[in-house]
């Protein structure tokens, strides 16, 4: 079954275009990297490219060679900006593959020895912890 | 913490240097990829660069952006030839990550509506049913 048509009225696309708001922590022409309203663990960033890919399956292959290595600098920054101890990269497609919001993302999640991952229970992230961990992040990111 | 250094005992090293045989699925001047011999979906495929690196942490990024471009690659194939209706990408990064081996991977695993990811159990999968996955992964890459 082909990958179905990119819609423009997702999230990520409305925050893209300006139109919500995000805890932003990094961004260039490429990319716009911002935190999960939903973590599944603390510091849990989401890494996008700005042109328009539903997911993997359909995205542009140059785009994403220089997306990975943003999610590459974003993993180095959280794990040294929260001081954690390893990285977990998710990265979902399609409903069954996981994918809830259908534009192109990768889940960067810092992880401590002994601490599970949360599960994903929609239940939102307080602003101000959000930002804590966001202006963090974005200092690691611009020291690097 | 720095990123420990590569360490050349790993089981993926021995795969890449032909030590160890694998249920080959791809492989170009910068890429080997081979069934999961213990996997978590049926058809779950590794990535790995023939280059080594530890994780995404000490990853050469123009090798890292040649790597996911074959990532997406065997996502598609796989999600063909296993008529899967979508694809869950996984990448673990130390002990703390979820990384067990060593040496960069990227799983990938289709996936169907209505089945789980099977947890990690540490069984082997019979290597005639890993074969047969392998066949026809390899096919749809051939094909494409």
């Amino acid at each position: 079954m082909p990958t179905p048509a990119y819609d423009e009225t997702n999230i990520f696309a409305k925050i893209l275009r300006g139109e919500l708001p995000c805890h932003k922590v990094y961004e260039d022409d490429v990319t716009l990297a911002f935190m999960d309203i939903m973590p599944r663990a603390d510091g849990h960033v989401l890494v996008l490219p700005k042109s328009l890919a539903r997911n993997i399956l359909d995205a542009d292959p140059g785009i994403l060679g220089l997306l990975i290595t943003r999610v590459q600098k974003i993993a180095v920054a959280v794990k040294s900006a929260l001081a954690a101890d390893g990285i977990t990269i998710l990265q979902y497609n399609e409903p069954a593959g996981g994918q809830i919001v259908f534009h192109l993302h990768f889940h960067v999640l810092p992880r401590w020895k002994g601490v599970q991952l949360r599960p994903h229970t929609g239940v939102l992230e307080k602003p101000e912890v959000l930002e804590g961990f966001c202006q963090k992040i974005a200092a690691a990111l611009k020291a690097a």
